[in-house]
């Protein structure tokens, strides 16, 4: 499927359509409805540009990048795996993803492993700019229109147009059928307009099919003019290759930007794959390697890396390459190694934002979340997906918006990475009491094996280790959960750290940012009574939310209104207040966590046993709680208060 | 004027129109449109509240209150005076003020003069809650109508409704015309639904031209019965007297609150004056008293006074009255005292936010506004007076609003309370040269008199003493304004001081208040020069904007956004960005402030004079400057800037 655009034939039969096809909403109803709307300050401004316009930038500032090309998975699991390489890999700051069309994979459908579906999460859910290859070939008009109003739907903003394979052996083309990219090129500009930014393919050794190499550069400019963006070139093996093509296209006048198509070598047999697929021609000096050390998978991939390293080098150092776009054959190693040899890879550990933004471009302005969903970011664009507008500047109306309904645990990209067995040797395998859930949680915190051996490394609240800045928390966190007091997020205070701080930091260069300690638990009704005492104390000081799972709520905020409990200050900027306990949205998110204990660690178990009914009695009988320390430039009172609820407790009155 | 409502009777005649003719915006228009746009914080739940549930609220917490009745001035200059004296008054918190309707000075009109616009004025600019009286008799129901839809387009949202004194001796009822208060009453509640709160009057000793005590409380009924929301009482001269009255209100079921008139005697003739109009009896005791005193004004008023604490005691300890409504006379020193002796004047130093806020319905969620106007607030109402919606949260488009043309110099509540002997005296009768004004600058800064012996106490962008918080920077300030530097807005770095801190502290209490260091001033083309190369060094840490007259303008600011310079952190809330450095409305207010020099200072000498050159040289060729320094938790670096600019100036380089 990688190999998708490497058989595609082009043509300058014009084949367009008239009628406008709109399908979601348009661009423009869009962008009016924003004027109308309080402005989000630019933190980054790249978040508000299409695909062209960041390639230009990065080529006008001289910044290098890369992309990264995938393909949609066979399988449900394999698709998981997927989504958590877009993460990692995502880590690395590329430009874009791309996800190839697979015809015989049904790719428009809603299949967890279409191209459609996958495209849409590694956007939505992952926040990488992405574009969806789509081939137009053997497909009707009414399709293709339909393929791109449902990207268009899901925020999809960049199309990679091909033709795509024949179905037959002989193949004619079609009257008034798209017969070419160019045809796909020209209906997407008839019924889109300008929403969509195209990609085409570019062959520096001329398309197998074309009648020359240079008539296949003329069909190549009739792309550009149909409408293209830019164009990605197939594969080649040497870096001449790509500058002479990339000369020759200039001198017939493409001036749109032109990205060489890397394909670091990674085995043996996918090679000869490939090329034959490809109808390329391995040079001699390559096969000359290659051949002797065919058997030996680690040898040919260390050669692939180093010869992708220095062809990539060769390329920039030309002068005319900006970027590099990689055929990762859904691989991470070789390709994450190429560039970070060539250091392109570049882990910012700073954030625009606290939490990790979605790429949907109605999420453009979403600049304040609630801190509820902080481990559980794909689950919160997941329960607002359908909502129309996004709060910003202030959380606003929390109130309208309904979150989506919980049922969808099964979703693919919020499964536990770990399967059954080894989140049965974490949680327990059979569990005694109360107390053995507070030694899970204890563990989590400690990074400490189990009473078994068995290191806790996720929670079903966090499906990742404890995150650095909980770390700062540690000592505390692990001697209340001890005792019942069982966290399941929480953050420090902060008076005003450096924006570029490594650890709290977020936003631009030049900022503070603060935090209020904040800290979150499921406790028995016995504590919660002992707690709401010791609360009267701090009224004012400390604000708290605490409700089971019925929904009984107690609450000492003030007319159900957000608490900014993390904020920036940025020069020459507005405030930016993106963490906020929201009392109205804390309901919506009480029903996840507490359907989290049933779903993900009680049915764990067989049905009546032991085990599962002590989570069960916890589920039902167990609060909800979070505390928010007001008095951000004091030290955090947060633990004084659960001090002062055990000392009530163990007190002889009681 | 004040005496409006000593004539009024009352009738049950019922004259209910029925086609509805709802002037402005509906109501219900304005809470749609309020619920789809992001919520702004209470900080003050009063300031969303209707007047009448202010009341209950006061009445259910316990806390008393007071109120204010004035009437419309003669003249333009006795109104610029009664405004400053509604900016003095209501600093000891009135719940509400209301203005008396004059029939014979046309009170709907536009004129200055006018109840409508004095009561407009009350409310937009001086931002008291307020209550316009308006009579009923002798108008049509067209006047009537027209006069209550422009009292809701300018933002009134209160009525008193009473009859008037008829044109003629002999008065007869006219049919289906308004002969009663209660006409108008069932008019309002027809017209304008639930839109205004309605205000009736009672008469402790029964109304002169009822037929007797008990048709008068019937007719009270009546009016209660058909809209209004509470009752404010002609004056009288026994505690007992209202306390009886009001018993037998609730006797006959009258529950609305019952408000007791106050008239603390203030001289010998307005008592004569008001008794004859009212038709009251003025007690022996106090007769007995006055009548030996009646020529010495300072010993009447001091008895007044007692007269009126005493009464008042005993109408509070009855524990049935909860607010005192005082008929000033349009005098402060009277009821200002009695109402500090009463421990009813409450100057609280602490502000809801670091700006005065508008009582306009439409202001309510106004909550930031460029820091420009600091000085100049009432001049920054009258611009944005067209907007139909405020910037809540963010300062959002500030650049789709336009401000209002700049051409009410005239405007009687801008105008300069001194008049041009003053000015000149401390202005300088004749300026020698630039010098010259930057001395004028330096004398308003330090307070000390200028060469003349005359001290500046306004500035034509201030018309105050500088302000506490500015004191904080006077002695660097006074430094600058000696060199050129004119500064005429400024404010220090605050890196979280207590949101009760007497200076700059604003909001509720349990909150931090934060600033970054401003400074805008006029000053030479030379310094700008060397101060934009100073610049170069801070960049990003100090944002500037520099324009002339003719709107050259540099800048640094990234993206035209606005640099939030105050804001707020407070328990179980947002966060609170009350005034920011906008960049689109710098433009507006550079024009104001330009204008200024001439509108206020070149005019006050002969064309072509010398002086006058001055200032319009000035005017033509210097620049407005402003700049922040966006590292609040350092030390502001501000008065660095400057220092280095004239190190630079006088490096032998230049």
């Amino acid at each position: 499927r990688e190999l998708t655009m490497v058989n595609e034939t082009q043509h300058t039969c014009s084949a367009s359509s008239s009628s406008k096809s709109d399908g979601g909403s348009s661009s423009g109803s869009e962008s009016s409805k924003d004027s109308s709307r309080c402005s989000t300050p630019v933190l980054d401004a790249e978040r508000h540009e299409r695909l062209r316009e960041k390639m230009r930038r990065r080529q006008d500032s001289g910044d290098r990048w890369f992309s990264l090309e995938f393909f949609p998975p066979r399988t449900a699991n394999a698709a998981v795996n997927l989504i958590s390489r877009f993460d990692r890999m995502g880590a690395g700051g590329p430009l874009f993803i791309d996800v190839t069309w697979h015809p015989a994979g049904d790719p428009g459908s809603d299949k967890e492993t279409s191209s459609m579906i996958i495209a849409n999460t590694a956007v939505n859910y992952c926040g990488l700019e992405t574009i969806l290859h789509m081939t137009c070939c053997n497909q009707t008009k009414d399709d293709i229109t339909g393929h791109l109003q449902k990207a268009k739907r899901l925020g999809l903003k960049n199309i990679m147009a091909l033709r795509g394979d024949p179905a037959g052996e002989e193949w004619e083309e079609e009257v008034d059928g798209f017969n070419y990219a160019v045809d796909l090129v020209k209906h997407i500009r008839n019924e889109f307009d300008d929403y969509f930014d195209i990609c085409v393919a570019g062959y520096p050794k001329g398309h197998p099919e074309a009648e020359s190499y240079e008539a296949d550069l003329k069909h190549l400019k009739e792309k550009v003019l149909a409408g293209a963006d830019f164009i990605i070139t197939q594969l080649f093996f040497r870096s001449e290759t790509f500058l002479k093509f990339m000369k020759d296209c200039q001198a017939i006048g493409i001036t749109c930007p032109i990205i060489p198509g890397i394909f670091p070598i990674q085995g043996y047999h996918s090679l000869r794959q490939l090329v034959k697929l490809s109808k390329l021609e391995v040079p001699q000096e390559i096969k000359d390697v290659i051949e002797p050390i065919k058997d030996n998978d680690a040898a040919i991939r260390n050669y692939g890396i180093e010869l992708a390293v220095s062809m990539c080098r060769e390329l920039l150092d030309s002068g005319v390459v900006h970027g590099l776009h990689f055929y990762t054959l859904n691989r991470e190693v070789a390709t994450t190694e190429v560039l970070k040899r060539l250091g392109l890879w570049k882990e910012d550990p700073r954030r625009p934002l606290p939490w990790a933004v979605s790429a949907h471009p109605k999420r453009r302005v979403e600049d304040v979340r609630p801190i509820f969903w902080a481990s559980r970011p794909k689950s919160y664009i997941y329960r607002t997906q359908e909502w129309d507008d996004f709060p910003n500047g202030r959380w606003g109306n929390s109130s309208s918006p309904a979150f989506g309904e919980l049922k969808d645990y099964y979703l693919f990209y919020l499964k536990s990475k770990s399967p059954r067995e080894e989140l049965l040797k974490m949680w327990g395998e059979e569990l005694t009491g109360e107390e053995s859930v507070f030694e899970v949680f204890t563990c989590y915190i400690t990074g400490e094996p189990n009473k078994n051996g068995h290191k806790v490394t996720c929670m079903p609240w966090n499906d990742d280790p404890l995150a650095t800045e909980t770390n700062l928390l540690k000592e505390q966190l692990e001697k209340v959960n001890r005792r019942g007091i069982l966290t399941i997020n929480s953050q420090p205070n902060i008076n005003g750290k450096p924006s570029t701080d490594p650890i709290v930091g977020w936003g631009p260069s030049g900022g503070y940012v603060f935090q209020k300690a904040y800290l979150e638990f499921f406790t028995s009704s016995e504590i919660v009574t002992a707690l709401l005492k010791v609360l009267k104390k701090y009224e004012s000081r400390v604000n708290y939310h605490i409700v089971n799972v019925k929904g009984q709520n107690i609450t000492n905020a003030p007319d159900l209104q957000p608490n900014a409990v993390t904020w920036g200050i940025f020069p020459g900027r507005e405030i930016i207040q993106p963490t906020v306990v929201d009392p109205v949205s804390f309901l919506s998110w009480k029903d996840e966590a507490f359907a989290l204990w049933i779903e993900q660690w009680a049915k764990l178990y067989e049905e009546e046993s032991p085990s599962r009914m002590i989570i069960q009695y916890i589920h039902d009988n167990y609060y909800l709680v979070n505390l928010v320390d007001n008095d951000f430039p004091l030290e955090n009172c947060l633990w004084q208060v659960v001090d002062d609820t055990f000392e009530l407790l163990n007190s002889p009155a009681q």
